[in-house]
Order: C-alpha cells, then structure tokens, then sequence
C-alpha cells in the first residue's frame, strides 16, 4: 500500500514551494491571471507534473494540463483539477492545494504502477476566482468550449487591460482561445478537490467532506428610499427612517434563511450604508446587500419573495419606497450521486469521518457539472479561514483526499 | 394696534439680507463662528438693532447685545434671543430668525411706545451649533459666566485652529472671555423664537408651538464584535453575524421609543458601517450610533437599558461582543410653566393655533433654563426642513410669534 505521510510531506513540499509565486510576499497569495506568478506558478508546475510521469501541456486560455496516458485513451478523460490563480491577499490553499493534490494522485498512480482504463489527466485551471477582470471559470469555461475571442476583449482590469490584452503580453494567442476546447467525448468524470473555506467541517470534526451540490445564489443591491428629518424633531410616528427599515428587512432575512433549514439556505447581508449618515439625522436612504444561496432553487425564491414583502411591508407603512437591482443570479447544480456514493465508502473504508455537505462557493466544478460527472471533496479549513493569509489545512488532511480519491479511480467502471 | 404685515416685510427684509452672510453663496447658509460671515452678520444686526432704537455692544464672546432701557434699570432684563451663526450648508432660518424677530419686537415696542418695567435685551448669540469647533452655546454658556479662557484653548476646528485663536483674530481677547458673563441679578425671563425644525406643527395645521421643555439626549457609539466568515461557507447556525446583530438592535430601538410615547420619546441610528463591507463576506463588525431623546430622562434610561439586554442577548446567543461608548449626555430641561401658560393665553386672545411639544434639538434656551425662567416659541418648518438649504419658514408666521410675545412682555409681573 502506499504511504500516505510520504504523500502529505510531497503534498507540504509543493504548497511550500508554490507560496513563492505571489505579488504580495509577506501578505498573503496574490496571483492574478496572466501575470509574472501565474507564469512562474506554471513553470513549477509543468515540472512537478513532468516529474511525476504526465505529459505536460499548457493550452490557449493558460490552463496547465498533464496526461497520464490508460489503457483505453479513446475512452472519456477522468479529470483531476483546480485553479492556480488566487484572490488578492489571499491564502496558499484555495484552488491550488486541488492542483497539488492532483499531481500528487498521479504520483501515487505511478508508484503504485496503476494504469487507468482511461486518461487520467491532471489540470490547472487559469482565472477561476476572476479578480482581475471580475469575472470567473475562464480556464474551465475554455475547455469547455464556452469562451471566445469576443467575450476575452470584453472585460478589463482597474489599469483598463482586457483579457484579450493581458493574454497576448503572456504569451497566449486569444485568437486561438477556441483551441482550449477539449473534443465531444473527451471530458470524463471530474473530480476536484478544495479546501471547505467554512468551519463546518472543523466543527462536526469530520476528515473530509462530500459536496452534495454547489449552491445557487442570488444578490441584490437594495436602496430603501425614505425621508432625511431632524433626529430631535421628528417623533417616531412621523419618520420615514431608512435604516430603521433596512434593520426589518436585515432580520427577516435572517429569520427566512433559518426557516429554510433543510436546504442549507443562507442569507447575508454585507455591505449597508446609511446616507447622510449623521448621527443626529434620521437616515433618508439606506443601501445594503443581499446574498441569498441555497442548493434548492425554490428555497432561494421564497426567501426572495419574503424578503420582497417584507420591504413592501415596511415601506407601504410610512410612505417610503425601495428598488432593488439583480447584480448576481446563478443557478444551483447537484454533484454526482454515484460519485458522492463511491468517495463516501471509499473513505468509510479506511475509517475517514465524513460529512455531505454544499458548496457555499462557486468552483471550476460549478460550470463543468453541466457537462459531466462531477465530485468535489473538501478538507477542513482551520477556523473556516480562507481567502486570507491566515488560510491553512494540514497536508495530512490533502492526503487523506488523495487516498480517497485513488481508491476510487481504480474501480470507477470506463464506460 | 401694530400691523403685522409690517413686521412680516420687516422680517423678510432682515432674513433676505442676512442670506448674503454666507461662505457657500449658492449652497445654504454657512456662517462659521469667529469668521468673515459672522463678522458680516454682526455689523448688520448691530446696524438694525440701533435703528430699532436699541443700545447696542458686541461682548467680549462675540455676541450682540441691544438693550432698551426699562422704567426700573435695576430690575432683571427680559431676554429675547437665538444664535447667529449656522451649520455647514444650513439654512437661512435656524437661529437667526429668533434674533431676527427679537429685533423686531424692539421696533414693534418703539412703535407702540411701550416702555417695560425692565430692560429689554435683544441678543444674538455667538455659536450655538458648534460646527466648527465641536462643542456648542458658546455664546449663551459666556453670558451665563460658564466659559473661561482654558476651554477656548481646549477645541479646535479641523484646520487645528483653536476657539482661542479664532477669537483672536476676529478680535476678540479670549482672556477677557469672563467679562461676557452678566452679573448676577441681571438676567430674568429668557424668550426664543426658533424654527421647528420637524413636521409636528405642519402636520397638526399650528400656528405655533408651545415648547414643553427640550429633551435630554444620550448618545453612544456601539460596536458588535462578530466574526468575519465566508458568506456562502458558513451555514447560519455558525454565524456570528454582526449585521445582522446589529439589526436586530436597531428593531429593538424603534420599538423602545415607541413604547415611550407618551414621553415624546424618539431613537435614532443615523449612521451605521459594516467591517469589511463586502457582499460575500459576514460582516465581522458592525459600528452605529445610537441618539435617543426624551423630556423624560426615565424613559431615556429605560431605552437605554432595553438595548443593553438586546445587545446581550443578541451577542451571547452566538459568542459575540460589543462595546459602547457615551458621546454625549444632556440632562431633559423644562420650560416656565407660568410663560407657556402666558404665551398660550396671548396666542389663544388671537386665535392662533397652537400646540404643546418638546423641543427635540438644543437651543440657547437649554443652559439659560438652569438660571433664569424660559421659554420658546416654535414657527412651524415647511416639510420639516432644517440644517439644509431647503429650510423654509413663511414671514407672516413670525409675525405671530413677535406679536404673542409683544403681548406677554406688556403684561409681564415685574418681579
């Protein structure tokens, strides 16, 4: 059998080493699309993966990709990944600990001189968080075949630098972005692990979590409209008080969200603002933010609805008023059930605590469920930190999803 | 009889040209104390007093002071006053139409050849806002011997400019600040015409308003300490939302005051900021303030101690915490009884319509009522406007209140 702390010293060597590749040393990982890091983080990749036996390629929308070749290589890719990019000051886990780990799963396949009936292909997805240009899922939305030329000169960076722009001066041809797209038939299973990036893991103490479905969500920026007055002057039954109304609405959201328990729903409310905003001025307008999600799309709608009734409620009473403007809408996807079941056992068998959970996150695995199999499995983030240098999962955590994973790759049937 | 449409235009004349004494010509009224504007203002109400046939001086704090000599000098004066300078884009009515009509109920007493038993004293009082040092009734606190040169030295405004400094390059001696104060016995009765600046009046179709007394206030700044979580990774009951927290404060508040009604008690959270403020991220912090008011300063605790017991229960359900911190304490005050009955006597011979309420705002008339009898007489505000270029008050209705006051003044006990 394979050693399984030989993995998490491998697993540790590697983030350690791919901690060197940000802007921002000292202050967290900050590697953004087509840019010095991304390149050198590549580099280091393309040898840990030619070094662990895989034949390395970097695609057109920068993806970095290595192939094991099976036994079968008509056969459906089964797909091993994450992202390399990071947010800014972000953590040296997020997206990246899933490209260790499947490097690390190719590793273990060679030494255990394991030959899949398929590819066993290991990705590194570019521009999955979509800092830069405030988008998203570029790498896997390219080899899915959902990104083109147009779409890369359509967004831009604060320095008014487009895709399109940022591609060319690394090196990449946008022209050719097409290319990045795999053929019918060639995408698989796929298979990611994260870090969970919440605590519920750490609370319920389980070793590695299987992700039932990646959450929809919807947001809103919300402006409730009521009437600036004298704090002194005016008596409670004459107000129009924006921020007294945003506080209804806030805990009704939060009432609405708990309600829907069994869905997982949650509901936060970010960002507010009150204007004036003077302590002796009843607020004439307040503007806050909705972020509702859910796995259920039905549960999303009814607290929306709530939440809509709510503000009509409130408003209608004293003669005030409220817009809202969609900024978000993305819909939820379910994880395979078949692979939910075969990691659940897999890791039932060598006595790992798991726990079925949602993503509360949006993952490279959100656009590609669409068109395959997909699974994602979570280690714990300590104290449910991420997106912050204070991110961390001990390596042995990454192992035992290696472990996990390998188990089931060998007994996945080819199909 | 005296015409009131006289003094209405006389009125209208003195606010019209009063309105050039303004350092955002264009934007409101903004006469900062120990400035060009007030300076300006100054020279001009000197000008209207002596033509009022009043003996005019400008004291050693900036105020201006008209007198007309009483049958008995040696009697307490009669004071009818407010403050001259303004808020940063303010209007053209808060404050100095008070000084305005005190001027004209001089003229209206020339005219009538009325000669009261004591002095009277028109007074235009230097800062009562306190905009530009932070503090406030400078003028009235220097009258009633309160003010000394070490506090002039204490404030400074946000060019580092210290109350002492000002005072001396306007040309005042801020060691000679003592010499504003009036000797004992010499001040009686104290008047205040001032605007509303809510809707009560406009709203119950009044005249004028009977003010009851001017309420206390206590303010704090809270602060609930949560924890920042991801907001789509962290299920509800893991949260220790601090929005969300402070929401629920803020319901209680509103709900507090209004179970006080009958003490006229209002709650206000004017300002409120969300830490880090992102809209897929649980706010770890929240900040707001907290004003509530009263002419009860029971009812004022009790509000106090009901959000203490939500912010406890709020913060304990989830392990969370908060702080507060006192920005201001202002003990309730009460108006002369036996003044609010003459003024409402005066105001019913007239069958002006009139309404008793607490005046929600300091005004001079708060640390003159701890020495001598007071009393104010609200104009009603068109739409409640106040501190801001929109504030309206029409100039006949400040002719009803000179003329009530008239009244009151001829029939005066000299006591």
């Amino acid at each position: 059998m394979w050693n399984c702390e030989k993995s998490a010293a491998r697993i540790e060597n590697d983030l350690n080493a791919l901690q060197a590749f940000t802007s921002t040393p000292g202050a967290g990982c900050t590697r953004l699309p087509f840019t010095k890091e991304t390149r050198t983080a590549a580099d280091y990749l393309k040898q840990a993966m030619a070094t662990a036996g895989l034949a390395v390629t970097e695609d057109a929308a920068g993806n970095v990709i290595g192939v094991r070749a099976g036994r079968d290589r008509s056969l459906p890719a089964i797909v091993c990944g994450s992202h390399y990019d990071s947010v800014v000051h972000g953590g040296n886990y997020d997206g990246i600990a899933g490209v260790v780990c499947a490097i690390e799963l190719a590793r273990v396949l060679e030494e255990e001189h394991v030959t899949l009936a398929a590819d066993y292909v290991a990705i590194a997805f570019m521009d999955e968080e979509g800092c830069r240009f405030g988008t998203g899922y570029f790498g896997s939305r390219a080899v899915l075949g959902e990104m083109d030329a147009a779409e890369c000169r359509t967004f831009s960076d604060l320095d008014g630098i487009t895709v399109y722009d940022a591609m060319k001066s690394y090196g990449l041809d946008p022209e050719r972005i097409a290319d990045a797209a795999w053929p019918a038939g060639r995408l698989g299973r796929y298979f990611e692990i994260h870090i969970e990036q919440g605590r519920v893991l750490e609370t319920c103490g389980a070793d590695l979590g299987i992700v039932s479905g990646i959450v929809g969500i919807r947001r809103a920026r919300v402006t409730i409209e009521g009437r600036a007055d004298h704090a002194g002057a005016t008596p409670m039954h004459l107000r129009r008080d924006a921020v007294d109304m945003a506080a209804q609405v806030i805990v009704e959201a939060g009432r609405l969200a708990r309600q829907e328990k069994e869905s997982g729903a949650v509901a936060t409310i970010g960002c507010i603002e009150a204007d004036p905003g003077a302590v002796n001025v009843i607020a004439g307008r307040a503007a806050f933010s909705i972020d509702v999600r859910s796995t259920d799309a039905a549960a999303i709608e009814r607290i929306l609805a709530g939440l809509r009734r709510k503000l009509d409620d409130v408003t209608h009473d004293c003669g005030a008023s409220w817009t809202a403007e969609r900024t978000l809408a993305v819909a939820p996807v379910r994880m395979s059930e078949d692979l939910q079941a075969r990691l659940s056992a897999s890791a039932a068998s060598y006595q790992y605590a798991t726990h079925v959970l949602p993503s509360g996150a949006g993952h490279d695995a959100l656009p590609i469920s669409s068109h395959a199999e997909t699974a994602m499995l979570f280690v714990p983030s300590r104290n449910g930190r991420s997106h912050a240098p204070e991110e961390y999962t001990p390596p042995p955590a990454f192992a035992k999803a290696v472990h996990v994973l390998f188990d089931v790759l060998r007994t996945l049937p080819a199909n």
